[in-house]
């Protein structure tokens, strides 16, 4: 049975600032880069085979830095799709020697709209501690211009199910480094809760998820790391 | 007069195994991760306003890592072109908070067609060593599928002269952290180096070269630090 490993990415420069994130594309602070190798060392023990991970350096950094410190053989290399010159993806690489990476703008954060780059206190004065919560904390309520986590769930969930879990199906073990919303979005799937059990689910930074994946893509097993 | 300062990216896992890279997307070792924080703390008296860097990790990790260290008050910002997903670019950010980053195709790393992933002694066995210095160390001969030095510079010089430059020019400190080849082409055109003077040159990893730029966009003194 194959394995498919969570990970949060480690604090961002603007978790640490409390301001609004969702797809401003802001860095880990240190002390993020040291919860990316924290979370490396517990998964020491799975040889993982790809991973998945978004198009925001801070879920590309954390996933960097946990290879780093999982210590398998393989070297991490980010598979580039075919784009602006035409012999980008000419490399076809030697699968044995590489762990290759796919970024995807599904696993990105929850788009934020107008909130972004706004401080979370300031932003609750201004519009009243009771809207900032709504925003933040309901399912399908979304800030203006941007998405609601059932909207992000739309984008998430089909990618888990027909990119993701064909894989980890098929044998593999995958590591998803991706934000706290879009993880949240990918568990409510996984352990089958409510939209009411979702808003309620924190997820920690850098602690990792496994999940033991049967050969109908069914969770057969779950188990939190160092927590 | 403002600063134009270079940076050749940290040692990657790639340099470490001594196999072709290129625009394979291979991430830092450890060791590079070092250099690059090293390289950060020379530059930690020069006060950033943006910096540009390629498409590749192992430069764009470069360059998170030396900003970590330079220690500026501004949080760098990775700037999206609007893409995928019209909403990209909404957020249109508070310049004195943020160094904005910008990543561009044009900085890669010399392009090695289908050298890209073979052993260095490997490929000296299969083609002679003659011929693989001639593909290393020539001005004009590109490897099979590959860009010559002279190809790269075909790119790099234009996209200095057009884009950089006259930032510099505007009076901003600007940070370019990127590969081996394309900045030799780079300081051969700030240098005014002939071709068999740039093929001669090589560049240390993790080393800052700050420039200073007159209003004409010409150098007015050049330094390397902590050599």
């Amino acid at each position: 049975m194959a394995k498919l490993v969570l990970i949060r990415h480690g604090e961002s420069l603007w978790n640490k600032a409390n301001r609004f994130t969702g797809w401003v594309d802001v860095p880990l602070s240190d002390r993020g880069r040291e919860e990316a190798r924290v979370a490396g060392r517990l998964i020491r023990n799975i040889p993982l085979h790809r991973a998945y991970t978004s198009l925001l350096i801070r879920a590309v950094e954390t996933l960097l830095l946990v290879l780093a410190e999982a210590g398998g053989e393989k070297v991490p290399i980010i598979k580039h799709p075919s784009g602006r010159m035409k012999d980008w993806g000419k490399y076809q690489g030697e699968p044995s020697l590489e762990l290759p990476i796919f970024q995807a703008w599904e696993l990105n954060e929850r788009y934020y709209g107008q909130l972004q780059g706004l401080n979370k206190a300031e932003t609750a004065q201004k519009y009243g501690p009771e809207q900032v919560k709504l925003w933040r904390r309901s399912y399908d309520v979304a800030p203006p211009g941007g998405e609601s986590l059932k909207d992000t769930a739309k984008r998430t969930i089909p990618f888990l199910k027909e990119t993701i879990l064909p894989v980890v199906v098929s044998g593999e073990n995958v590591l998803v480094v991706a934000h706290g919303n879009s993880l949240r979005s990918i568990i409510m799937h996984l352990d089958g809760l409510s939209p009411e059990e979702v808003v309620a689910l924190e997820l920690a930074t850098g602690v990792p998820i496994v999940y033991e994946i049967d050969a109908g893509g069914r969770v057969e097993a779950k188990e939190v790391l160092g927590s």
